[in-house]
């Protein structure tokens, strides 16, 4: 081990200690991946002299005070570069050579496989590919739009995630808002997990993809570090978004490595490892004070409204969505609420708050990943976002809204035309796979009104819930069920019909709520008494009501508009199962395929209509 | 009602005669979705144009022998523009002017909202936007590099969906592959659903960013027949695919609604509908004869070789994702299979694939959906797709997996790194919902082994089954449980211990199967006898074999390396609930975030291993 050295470097350091920085990342890069026997060294090696130059010049930010709402944003979109991104850590003095060395991908500490926001300098999880310059884009449009601070957003990309679309997707949204506060770079390595990428180092190939969604492509030697800083200069000009496409070597600085396939996500043996440090120079223990951001400005004191929610009358016929799309719109009262939409506001009824609050409405055409890692970004900013689509097309951004549960991100997302409930537009356009998918993200709420006044009272209440949060909402227009005073608590429900001689109960929520009203009337009229519980919350869900109707009817019909696996019936067998409750168990939902028709004809088709609930209701009380 | 006509088109008609067929294209599209009530005539409108050129002078097409396999193939990727398809199909002689004013978007009718594959002259099913031209570079690979036949692939899209990244990544692989069978026309209407598109009429912002990702653009105006004509003749001069950026008017022909907001998606009423067919000189019955494709040749008699699939020793530790590598490479012996990979196949192993069978493997690079889409369009030429990546990393390609299911594609899917158990790398690259993801789309099979010889049948059986089928593979190597000569139906399941004196089942697949042993001997130990269930098959299950283990032991323990919604639990809750069985029941899974740690220590974190287990075991006797 060489001496430790203790050099502050500065914004005004020259360029050749600015090298021994990235020598510093190299070896801390080499070290902490050796020492944990996992990792991506050679994906860190490559980028060392960008970040160098970036952290002592450019960044403006305070690693002491990361809550500094005028710092920079830093996201490394190739998450796998995370021995890179810790080794910084080291240099800003935030994490010790100890912790790195000893705790690096270990259990229970910080410093895991991938960043994630456990790490006060991380603002969202990466380590899936292709969405880091879509939440940058998201906090840039924060930053300009809504806190209108001088910050900028810096996203280390890899070039095989340049294939993902999704990085086109928000290239084209920063290009269209021209975020001149946003700059990406490209670390065009050449080779990926398996072998070359493909294309390799047409730089030129990147740039003109680059210029012609709507950027500024600024193409260098990523190890030249005069032209870097030039670039990164440039970048700062407040002229355009940016994207400097740099050439770089994989494993650059470790010449058994370096340019070769078969290096990817392996860290080096012990013996290569000490030969490639060797040749780093050895171990530094540099410091590095770059730019600071200023001192942050007084928040002006927001100016909250109070929310008056949408009122509904008793019986008459409103969608969900509507009622949804109202009540945000009231919502928009709190200034920290926004609404995104995927270019289906007058679908999904988010173009309300459009109308009353067009500042903090943001239009993604159609690209669902874009909106809901739009969202993601300014969530990371402390707003509280709402991201609507039809419930079917949610399905496109499944893997940013896992990610966002891995960021611990809190936002609502709200998906329309849910199940075959919509009609004549067919399969392509009905939701009946998302109560399954937003069931089994981390950490959700699921949410699904029945009637406008739930569905305006759940919209609201969203906006106070942690994590992601989930409503589901329904294309048709039905009865009012309740005055506008209800209130409807996550994990509650509402038991619409009982009575002390109940033989069954009905539970359904959206259209098939109403079926089961329905079927409840027609089962009367045969002398058979039927409870009909809303279950508007799926998660968490209502277990104690469900088990005293279990006790109380022995028999209960589950009926939901999707299908069978991970919706609604699972979800109460699952409540059910921890009760010891034991009831006779009817499960109704869409099994085939739908294709156009009217509601009542798909409906009846599905198996979910009232005459099916009632069937059901009778063949479990024969038994 | 004006006289009808019975003029034939041909090739070789004028252009005055083919405006008359765009023009009667324009005219049913407004009468069919006036009659229906609902639909998208303005969406139609603009590209008439386009499509009566392409069908009567390029689109080499037999519509009575749509199975004809030297015809080309056009895709409506733009699927809500069914109007002008369905009246295309009139004006081919396939569909009666009757069958489309009477039973378009009716229930029962195959004439659906947005097209699906129950029509013979569709490939796949549309209206999730931007997938068309993904599925059409799958099916021109399939034509050039598979088939070696002559056809081309046409994929009409809106100007709307471009937003779509996928689009880009489809269009950066048709670029790659310099697919020159390969043509999309973008009809730059303007207007999407609610207003203006991003780019507007900016056709030369399309047609660079289409140069930019490799392909030949050609900006023409959609309405100008002649240079519509030398567009689609320059489009198959064989040289590179093309991309026709078609600059249209939204509604072109009903002067009403020509080029005006509010339109998208509504039916002329009546009066409108009128006026709009009258302008456009009444109703035709032209016929179209195009361009013919030659006459099927022979298929060569396939080279069929018998599959040996490799054999591993009970006891050895091999990975599951290993002897899927191997067992797909062993199936390549069937000249049908064919491998998909997303840049990480020598992770999932489908890199023995690549090895064996180089001219049937193909490499996508980082981009999933493109992934899916490939697959679906090589299933449409009768090929047997095996598409692999990381479990997690499926859920960005999910909605193409839930299209595909629309449209009744037989795929293989395989995800590998399933759940904590992968270690080190962090929960980004966990997958933790794959399970809830893959059950809950319609008809599929979902697949779990637990060791190397079941992996391997059942990447074998997949083959032969029909609709979507899903492998769950694991990251680490465990014992071999199983002969080379055991078999594992699909719906099955083995009992691995039983005894007469079972007081408890424990139920498992993949790595919490080995668990699931472990505490059983730990149980037996202390005297408990435990029956342990390897549950391979999650979708279809062995109600049966659960049945007879609740009956039987009176209490299960499932345990899932997934989270709890939607997965194994659920999945045995289901089954159970049609039995009537009601055992005690314990259900462990993955709840709180994981981080970085070894197998075992996040496994035990989890609360899902043999400590667990038993510990669950225990306390459901005690009650």
């Amino acid at each position: 081990m060489t001496t430790a050295r203790t050099t502050t470097l500065n914004p005004g350091s020259d360029l050749s200690q600015v090298l021994e920085l990235a020598q510093q990342l190299r070896v801390d890069s080499v070290r902490a991946s050796t020492t944990a026997g996992s990792g991506h060294p050679t994906s860190s090696l490559s980028a060392a002299d960008l970040m160098a130059v970036l952290m002592t010049r450019h960044l403006r930010y305070d690693w002491e005070a990361p809550d500094n709402p005028e710092g920079d944003h830093l996201i490394f979109s190739k998450g796998h570069a995370s021995p890179l991104l810790y080794a910084m850590f080291k240099a800003a003095g935030v994490v010790s050579d100890d912790e790195l060395m000893t705790t690096y991908r270990r259990f229970g500490h910080r410093l895991q496989g991938h960043p994630t926001p456990v790490l006060p300098w991380v603002d969202v999880a990466t380590g899936s590919l292709g969405q880091g310059i879509a939440y940058g884009v998201g906090i840039a449009l924060a930053g300009r739009d809504l806190e209108r601070r001088p910050y900028r957003v810096w996203v280390l990309c890899g070039d095989s995630e340049m294939a993902e679309g999704s990085v086109w997707e928000a290239l084209d949204k920063a290009g269209h808002h021209r975020l001149a506060n946003f700059t990406a770079l490209i670390d065009v390595n050449r080779l990926g997990q398996r072998g070359p990428t493909e294309l390799e180092w047409d730089t030129g190939a990147y740039a003109r993809r680059v210029e012609a969604f709507g950027c500024r492509a600024i193409v260098i030697d990523g190890h030249d570090l005069q032209a870097i800083d030039q670039a990164l200069a440039t970048a700062t000009d407040g002229q355009a978004p940016t994207v400097i496409v740099a050439k770089t070597v994989k494993g650059r600085g470790a010449a058994e490595v370096a340019d070769k396939e078969g290096w990817h996500g392996k860290a080096l043996p012990e013996d290569m490892a000490d030969r490639a440090v060797a040749a780093l120079g050895g171990i530094r223990h540099l410091r590095v004070r770059g730019p600071q951001p200023p001192a942050p400005t007084p928040t002006p004191a927001p100016d909250v409204r109070p929310v008056e929610l949408p009122r509904f009358d008793v019986g008459d016929k409103v969608a969900t969505r509507a009622a949804f799309g109202a009540a945000l719109a009231a919502l928009g009262a709190r200034p920290d609420v926004v609404a995104l939409d995927a270019e289906v506001g007058n679908s999904t009824y988010a173009e309300n708050f459009a109308k009353a609050h067009p500042e903090r409405y943001f239009q993604n055409y159609i690209a669902e990943q874009q909106m809901i890692a739009e969202a993601v970004g300014m969530a990371v900013r402390g707003y509280r976002p709402y991201a609507t689509t039809f419930a079917a097309f949610l399905t496109r951004a499944h893997d940013f809204i896992r990610m966002a549960a891995v960021s611990q991100i809190t936002m609502a997302l709200c998906g329309t035309h849910s199940g075959v409930e919509i009609g004549a537009d067919g399969p392509s356009q009905m939701g009946v796979e998302d109560l399954a998918m937003m069931r089994a993200i981390r950490g959700s709420t699921v949410l699904y009104p029945s009637d406008a006044t739930s569905a305006a009272a759940l919209t609201a209440t969203m906006a106070d819930l942690d994590g992601i949060s989930y409503l589901r909402t329904t294309r048709g227009a039905y009865p009012v069920l309740y005055p506008s005073d209800e209130t409807f608590p996550v994990g509650g429900s509402k038991t619409l019909r009982h009575s002390e001689h109940d033989q069954v109960t009905l539970i359904g929520a959206g259209v098939t709520l109403h079926e089961c009203l329905t079927a409840a009337e027609h089962l009367a009229a045969d002398g058979i008494q039927a409870r009909v519980v809303d279950l508007y919350s799926i998660k968490p869900i209502d277990t104690a009501t469900l088990a005293r109707a279990a006790r109380e009817t022995g028999a209960l019909v589950v009926v939901e508009d999707h299908h069978p696996e991970g919706g609604m019936g699972e979800a109460v067998l699952s409540a059910l199962s921890a009760t010891g409750a034991q009831p006779a168990f009817a499960h109704l939902a869409v099994t085939d395929l739908p294709g156009s028709g009217t509601t009542s004809e798909l409906i009846d088709a599905a198996g979910i209509s009232h005459a099916h609930i009632a069937q059901a209701a009778r063949a479990l009380l024969r038994h």
